[in-house]
């Protein structure tokens, strides 16, 4: 970032500071890991990582001073959406900041795309904490963790795909504009949005976001978002020619069926709406804005705020879904849901059959029923939080006098405390969350904290049996 | 019905039809439970009893042909919302009705108020279906049972109380009249809302609801709707003279509590909005709004529609609490937040500390595991059906061009699955559902009727096991 600033001959120090604190917590974490933590380690850890890592990121859009990055609520508003990958931004107006000052965005989320990687895998799985042990049951990462004997190595391994599948992103990026059918994508944007694609997190130097590139580019765009909200173990597999591990998850069925399912539903309303006609740009506006959303991503390559009724909440109703657990995806994931669905069924059985005993099989593997009622736990706990968070959003913007549709803080809630990004009214994919009071945007900062780390590591610090020994 | 039809010199034919088979229908669940019904029988008779009173119920009011009642839909809306004590009105114009069709709603709610008292403790609490068996843990119900060694025999206790109860309002509301201080509380008026207070269900007569009466007959109907919203068990012991149930009743004080709180919150805002001056009418105001919500009973002293989007939206939240398990409350009622709450403490706790073993207490018992996945299962799937039905009405009034707001249909979707009667908007406390597109309202139909016998004995009606032998 400094040399990219030395390069585009603008102010320096702004990056200089965070690097040095970005690398003391990332050693620290590294050290960390050596050693056999506990839940209560792991949590502070955690927790305090990710809030040191966005109070840092605050400096260079305070030092560099411009526009509405300039003051203090809105930097770290931008840097905790940053780190926590969800893309929602108070830029209002791209062209007054630096490139260095956009690129400092972008990487704040490949850091925090990798930061989940690494710690799903390496920290949470362990701690079977909310269900995240199932991603074990659906992947087996037990086989991965033969190959390597130490949970760093399994992490490593992760994270190596990952910087990987970011540097093949620049690759087909660049290849597009030498084969002369991307022009616009330069250097400086295919390491920019590849920084952000792979990790389903969403910011763009770009005001029209992947809409800014051509037909292709936003195809590509597409591939690789679906590839980063793809367990990892999954895909570590598939990079070696194991493709068992991608047929028989039962999640890939249902995340691939709930995008094909969006697709169909969102292209057909469109179609109905006179929006496109049926064409390839009806299916890429389709594809792309519901890959997006169900992702996590949050790019967008239409203004889809300005759609009907339809599309818009079948988009709103795809925030609470994401990705595969195991990847970089935020929201409630796939993996939930498909927990919450069978073990549903499950239920309405035995309500009707007692004696009948029926565990929940992923897999073909029963679930343990405390694994079960953690991931109620964790799904029910979500939507209350997003409930109370919205109501929160409108009567704060009431008391401040900023016009906030119902819908507006439904969107902006769903979007910041699952970390997708974009929402609908002013703070829509085109549009910017600086309108909000500063009340509400603090308040949202923290949520896309307790967010983005899956609630426990935060809420555990709240009670009073963590603090006691 | 009929003798009011007649003593009004109103049509008299619409009310015998409904009578008789209402009638039929209640002999056979009396002949029902002398039997041992498995969960199957039982969840087939619950349904059909529930959908079966409805569409007999729509009769009169198809037959007497007035205002918007003569549509099937609407009648049809208008008797679902009775017999489930929903409250929701079609009705724009009460003036056209006569006094027997509107005296027929009333006892409508009245009937299903009793219907639920009957089935909460004699039916769904000895199936331990959905948590309901939490009541007895919190209530122990099995002392009522000693005394009365069958469970008709506890249904029977509690629906003599149910019986007096009415009564007793009735008696208080004519005292009031003599005494002079309730001018306009005549027979029919004191008969008609008595039937619907201790049912919790909201129906009224008076274009203005309960606003229609003079101050202490609103304190009196808050009284009764509190009432009727607490444990029947528990007010079986308190009509004995025997406090403990109550003082030992951790539900009790979480009721208590959440009116309270709300209240103080509801107050506090219309005050600062310049509302009501402090004094008894900002306190009657708030208390009767408040209190009406969260029992789920539905009246109103005033259109809250009006107020500001503070005060409204902790209605809106207010919805969802509901009253205590084991009265005729609807929504997801204050034993299964309290649950849901005792089990997230808990989870934070085991969440730092994985050695420990620590059950969900109530009222100083643990509480089995199994149950707290179904009190965990039931609220969330009552939330997503909330959040997929808000989502319907939306996009379904914009297909048919009616205009409602995203608050609005939330709200309407809340009152609708949860039983509450009033939303926000064209169906707020002195609006109507009427404007509703048919499909919508066939769907909220279907969605009361899901709602008020606790999604269950519906939903596994249409799972394939259910009717395979
Ligand atoms: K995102
Ligand atoms: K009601």
């Amino acid at each position: 970032m400094g040399l990219l600033a030395v390069g585009y001959r603008e102010p320096v120090v702004p990056f200089l500071v965070p690097f040095v604190v970005t690398l003391a917590v990332g050693l620290s974490l590294e050290r960390f890991e050596r050693g056999d933590p506990g839940p209560r380690e792991a949590f502070l850890l955690v927790a305090s990582a990710w809030l040191a890592v966005a109070l840092v990121g605050t400096l260079p859009f305070v030092l560099a001073g411009n526009g509405t990055l300039a003051d203090p609520v809105n930097a770290l508003f931008e840097s905790m959406s940053g780190i926590t990958t969800t893309g929602a931004t108070v830029i209002d107006d791209f062209a007054v900041h630096g490139r260095a000052v956009l690129m400092w965005r972008q990487v704040l989320q490949w850091l925090g795309g990798l930061g989940i990687l690494v710690l799903a895998v390496g920290l949470l799985s362990e701690l079977s904490m909310s269900g995240a042990q199932l991603m074990e049951t659906e992947t087996r990462t037990q086989d991965v963790t033969k190959l390597t004997p130490r949970i760093e190595g399994t992490a490593r391994l992760l994270g190596g795909l990952y910087v990987g599948l970011t540097a093949l992103m620049v690759f087909v990026l660049l290849a597009l504009r030498a084969a002369g059918v991307a022009p616009e994508m330069d250097l400086y944007n295919a390491v920019a949005h590849a920084l952000t694609t792979v990790a389903t997190a969403g910011f763009s130097p770009e005001a029209e976001s992947v809409g800014a590139f051509s037909p292709v580019v936003q195809w590509v765009v597409v591939a690789f978002m679906f590839v980063g909200a793809t367990n990892f173990v999954v895909l570590y597999h598939l990079s070696r020619g194991d493709t068992t591990r991608l047929r028989d998850s039962e999640e890939f069925r249902v995340y691939l069926g709930v995008v094909l399912g969006a697709v169909v539903v969102v292209g057909t309303m469109l179609f109905l709406d006179g929006e496109y006609p049926l064409g390839e740009e009806l299916l890429r506006a389709t594809v792309f804005q519901v890959t997006s959303i169900v992702t996590t991503t949050g790019y967008a390559t239409v203004d889809f705020d300005l759609w009907s009724a339809g599309p818009r909440h079948v988009l709103f109703l795809g925030m609470f879904v994401g990705g595969m657990a195991g990847s970089t995806t935020c929201s409630i994931k796939t993996l939930r849901w498909l927990v919450v669905g069978k073990t549903f069924r499950r239920d309405l059985f035995t309500a009707v059959h007692p004696q009948a005993i029926r565990p929940v099989r992923l897999s073909g593997r029963a679930i343990d029923e405390g694994t079960v009622r953690d991931v109620y736990t964790y799904t029910l706990v979500s939507v209350v939080i997003f409930g109370l968070l919205t109501v929160f959003v409108v009567v704060d913007a009431a008391r401040a006098g900023v016009e906030v549709t119902e819908f507006g803080a439904m969107g902006a809630a769903a979007s910041t405390f699952l970390n997708i990004g974009p929402a609908f009214g002013f703070a829509g994919p085109y549009g910017s969350y600086e309108p909000f009071p500063d009340s509400t945007k603090l308040v949202m900062v923290a949520m896309m904290w307790v967010g983005r780390i899956e609630i426990f590591p935060v809420l555990t610090l709240l009670t009073r049996s963590f603090w006691r020994s």
